[in-house]
């Protein structure tokens, strides 16, 4: 049964299907990567929207990253957004949402004993009809908050 | 393309699947309610394996709760699990894993701002072959850490 979309996360309708794209990452302590990724956004009327990501590399298909969260928006203008990371990472985000763009700031990003330390995350979203731009950036293993993730995704239909 | 699955969670490789079954929850600033409940566990071939959990309610089946994550072993008899919740609260637990059970203890559980607080989970796994049965204490909105939810899981076929 398709239950109507929670008029919290309405405004976040847009988002809802299936995305994919290309992107490219770097970081002072690696060496650059291409990465095909695919995103979907889904809800069940309740006030969220679920978040599920994974990318592969360009080159051979290998899985790289994946991430799986929530959106919420409790309040017009303002989107909170939880995710976990198979790296043992959580990340708890927080910000403004214009109607074209997202700008979120990891409030909290915590981990288990093993995972590699990082200690904040920024996200920024532009949107037009039927693409989404991101770019990602993060402090991690030591290093100052740093350019790290860019991508483009189309909506599937 | 099937990946074989990684060693350092080959030890839970009995988890791949979707399981389903029955709960209860309770909580002592709320009544009482049944659910249902599918849980899926998959894997890529990388050092981890996805979880991905959602209860309706026994008697109409309205969508109640959610939940994503990862579980990790970074060393035998050793789990990490990283949650994110559609609530906005994000969770990270370790603990032993003797290979018929799993106790797992928050480290950290954090929100968002307009999240309702929980401050430690506690996960209680005990397993059979085709069957996941688990308890979870969970400590919020200023409770003491209490009962919340039982549940029995079989394996799908």
């Amino acid at each position: 049964m398709d239950r109507p979309i929670h008029p919290d996360v309405e405004p976040l309708g847009f988002l809802l299907g299936t995305w994919s794209g290309e992107g490219q990452g770097e970081y002072p302590t690696i060496s650059p990567f291409g990465y095909r990724e695919t995103v979907t956004f889904a809800h069940v009327g309740k006030p969220f929207i679920s978040y599920t990501q994974r990318t592969v590399a360009t080159d051979d298909g290998r899985p790289l990253h994946a991430e799986v969260g929530y959106l919420r928006s409790p309040r017009p203008g303002w989107v909170e957004f939880v995710v976990a990371h198979p790296t043992g990472v959580v990340e708890v985000d927080e910000g403004w949402f214009s109607g074209s763009s997202l700008r979120l700031r990891s409030s909290l990003v915590a981990a288990t004993g093993t995972a590699k330390d990082v200690t904040a995350v920024e996200r920024d979203f532009d949107f037009e009809p039927g693409v989404i731009r991101y770019s990602l950036r993060m402090a991690a293993v030591g290093q100052s908050l740093a350019h790290h993730l860019q991508a483009r995704l189309q909506l599937e239909v």
